[in-house]
């Protein structure tokens, strides 16, 4: 396999030569049924809004050929060494079930990683239905009600991201669910706000940091504790309401203040763990086991679509090679997630980070610096919110932002209000097609404060209605989208060296500054 | 007064040829004791991480004056028609107090506006206090526990980011709290959440809109009434359990709909509005208007501060300016604003609105195309979340992200647990200092991959504790920088012309497509 700087493949140099298709008069019936591709589980990418013709997807082809991406999504699935700067493997797919024609085995520490998975999975499962059973109580005897993950980074923001997304889901289907919480940040008001409301008897705590050694989870957990032993109430005991959620290796495996543990390993990432124990511990006491199988299954499908070499036949391929395009092509710097749906209120910041924590890097995957640019900033905001907040600045300003709208046919309850004709659903959909089209095409106006340029460029992924399977692909797609971008740039999309140097000084400063000027300066200030 | 475009002005040129900074070994303890600025209420801001010297000052300070922008700023206060655009007055710093030497009263719509302010709050005052005290209760006799703001954009993301950021210093001050919840979006899942869990005899809705016809508002108002009468319970009246907050000559004014009505007017924008009654209203149920009154004082305390010609001592005008020199000079296209509390979780996104809304402009204030760029991409997260999200871009990315740190000495609820020998809140700040060093100095390795540049460019604004008054002041803040900026580029930082083209074809959707052949085949693929 041959690993190579974007920058030096013939394709590239072809790409950098291609003119954006003009969008003015470009969204005809045609191109826009002619524009969508399955991406897994009823979930459907569509680029007629983005502005490449035929001409562009047969270089965007020879770009992905030429870099050999859809060989070196194999070469992760079978269990090379792809994380080159912490030399690990990268497994998440694996968590997921084995893809389609990797039917290789992949070992590591002494054992089959997909056998492993599967046996937290199975332990998750067990525990789950022994909670939500209430064959498993509290320690004063209280069935557990409420559940709260403490983590931070990917061991909050995707968690989160997908509770949430369901949340309207299982009411709509009636089913039984535990309230989730979740409490991320070493600011002491995060943990005392999140416990005010609660019944400390009937709450289970779910602590996860795979290293076992994060600075802010580590100091929630006895925030926690130290709550519970503060409360007085007569036989509540801490380490029968927290559970851990960490590596083998860690400090917190061995330890007993812990009612049992559910293990993860190095091979997946913060930001790739919501299909590993790391998101199915919360999401299974929350909804059940059989739901969070159902999200894995989806997550499975867009993995499976992800290995097609056609990229017309491949979403999360294309849509990588287009965000190529818009980045190092058109050199624009900036991505709205958009999503039509309130349920989605979270997903954007899990996106972020996925996103800017993996490709946000300035060197190849041998650590070599680059000259040219990697990930794009990330953010957003569920429509129609963001049409009345900072669209006025996609529409009219100064800079183009590239748009991605998530749409859904259906709510997740049914329950609607039909006001002027119409139910708020229908308007929430003809808002999204709207703006599509408004971003598009643009208006001439005689007053130019009334002219809008057109050409804002957008995708969209929509399914029938949000639900485990469609949101698993959804997720899916777009670890799978920055993996191929990733592969696309030649750098390490699995690695976060950029956390350390924080890190590093932020224990300087609790150690009095040691000497170093800058640190004492702002100490001084804020002393 | 003159209005130049920026790029006309020699001071714009010469600040064009100035360097930036090194940030490498700047930050020396005379440097960073000496760049602050009393920003009114407790509230300081400091630049010594910005790339400026004694050098830059100089010029930026001929910027300003050069751009008359405190002429210009008394004008809006005087009355003057500063939104050209809607021919309009801006008067939303009239809404928290008339500001130091601007005497001359303001007249609209027949009235005096300061007073027509006044007499707004002070029934919002009577109002908050008869609901508190149980002397207004629900229909069915039970007090009000719950307060539900139905708005979008402005009605919504400026009072929610407020009610969350008060909600852990009215708990500290042992308060009583009425639970606020927002509802903004037309989709039917998001009333439907937030109705989920709510006794209806207990809640009061605040419906807001200034013109009365926003389509998501009104149609969420709907959903509300149809559960209530759904509800079946005996004598529950809907009309008994809303409030309108909208303009005299909307059509919700003289509806009998409503318990009663508060009004604002034309002069205040959805932005800059939480401190008109569409904040009053659910700032004061919830936690007293004494509290809102606290808030407006250090609103007021901003708006003062920024009347001062020296931009030494002005700074949301210095902030204005370097973000001037940051964006039209270095072309840096996004912002990040870092609060390390998690009681801003949701400013970010109302600063989005503020800055994105205001100045995402292409056109002058007389509608003339300019050549410059104008208001950045606003995103932001709460720190330390972010540390593990997505400041590896921000830290060693290929892009520099001008960042924008906020920080509180002390906790709001000042319970704490302490953990390897230093508290939570001292874990904060020390991550906080250790962030603004980290992106500004960067550190050499020879590992490319464990490589930081540095001169990542950041700003602090700090005070000791996030409470009413400094939060009015952080909010006033940044209305004004965002001002500032607008008069400085020559646009209209009051209208949002950018919203309307998405309303008219949702409308056209709606109405079957009326032969638009792009959307009909968006509305063909989502059918």
């Amino acid at each position: 396999m041959k690993y190579s700087n974007i920058d030096h493949l013939g394709s590239f140099k072809k790409l950098k030569t291609l003119k954006p298709l003009n969008l003015h008069s470009s969204l005809t019936k045609k191109r826009v049924s002619s524009s969508s591709i399955e991406a897994g589980a009823d979930l459907t990418y569509n680029w007629a809004a983005m502005p490449v013709g035929d001409e562009h997807l047969a270089v965007l082809q020879q770009l992905a050929d030429e870099q050999q991406v859809i060989a070196k999504y194999r070469a992760i699935l079978s269990g090379q060494i792809m994380n080159t700067g912490e030399n690990r493997q990268v497994l998440h797919h694996l968590s997921r079930g084995r893809v389609l024609g990797s039917d290789a085995l992949v070992y590591a520490d002494g054992e089959e990683k997909g056998e492993f998975y599967q046996q937290e999975l199975n332990k998750v499962a067990q525990f789950a239905l022994n909670v939500r059973n209430a064959q498993i109580v509290g320690s004063t005897g209280k069935p557990f009600t409420t559940v709260v993950q403490i983590g931070i980074g990917g061991s909050d923001l995707g968690p989160r991201a997908l509770y949430l997304a369901l949340q309207g889901w299982a009411s709509g289907q009636k089913r039984k669910q535990l309230q989730a919480h979740f409490i991320s940040n070493v600011d002491p008001d995060d943990p005392a706000q999140v416990l005010e409301h609660l019944d400390l008897e009937s709450t289970l705590f779910i602590l996860v940091s795979k290293s076992g050694t994060t600075q802010e989870t580590l100091t929630n957990a006895d925030f926690v504790r130290q709550r519970m032993i503060q409360s007085g109430i007569k036989d509540l005991n801490p380490a029968l309401h927290m559970v851990a959620v960490t590596s083998k290796t860690s400090p917190l495996a061995a330890s007993d203040q812990f009612l049992t543990s559910f293990f993860i390993d190095d091979y997946i990432g913060g930001r790739y763990s919501s299909t590993s124990a790391v998101g199915a511990v919360v999401l299974s006491l929350a909804y059940g086991f059989d739901v969070f199988e159902q999200l894995l299954d989806g997550s499975h499908q867009a993995d499976v679509a992800a290995l097609n070499t056609d990229i017309t036949t491949n979403a999360a391929l294309l849509d990588a090679l287009i965000g190529v395009y818009l980045r190092n092509v058109l050199h624009l710097p900036t991505v709205a997630i958009l999503p039509y749906s309130q349920a989605l209120s979270r997903f954007p910041a899990h996106l972020q980070q996925l996103d800017m924590e993996s490709n946000g890097k300035s060197v190849n995957r041998d650590g070599q610096p680059i000259d040219y640019q990697t990930g794009p900033v990330v953010f957003g905001e569920p429509g129609t919110n963001g049409q009345h907040s900072f669209y006025q600045l996609l529409h009219q300003g100064t800079d183009t932002v590239v748009l991605q709208f998530i749409g859904f046919l259906q709510s997740q309850r049914g329950s609607d209000v039909t006001t002027d004709g119409s139910t708020s659903q229908t308007k929430l959909l003809a808002n999204l097609i709207a703006q599509i089209v408004a971003f598009a095409t643009g208006k001439e106006d005689a007053n130019g404060n009334k002219r809008f340029s057109g050409n804002r460029y957008s995708s969209l992924l929509f399914a029938t209605q949000l639900n485990p399977r469609s949101l698993g692909a959804l997720l899916a797609h777009y670890e799978n989208k920055v993996m191929f971008q990733g592969l696309l740039w030649n750098i390490n999309s699995f690695d976060q060296e950029g956390v350390q140097l924080g890190k590093v000084l932020a224990t300087k400063v609790l150690q009095g500054g040691q000497g170093d000027e800058a640190l004492e300066a702002y100490m001084e200030l804020l002393g």
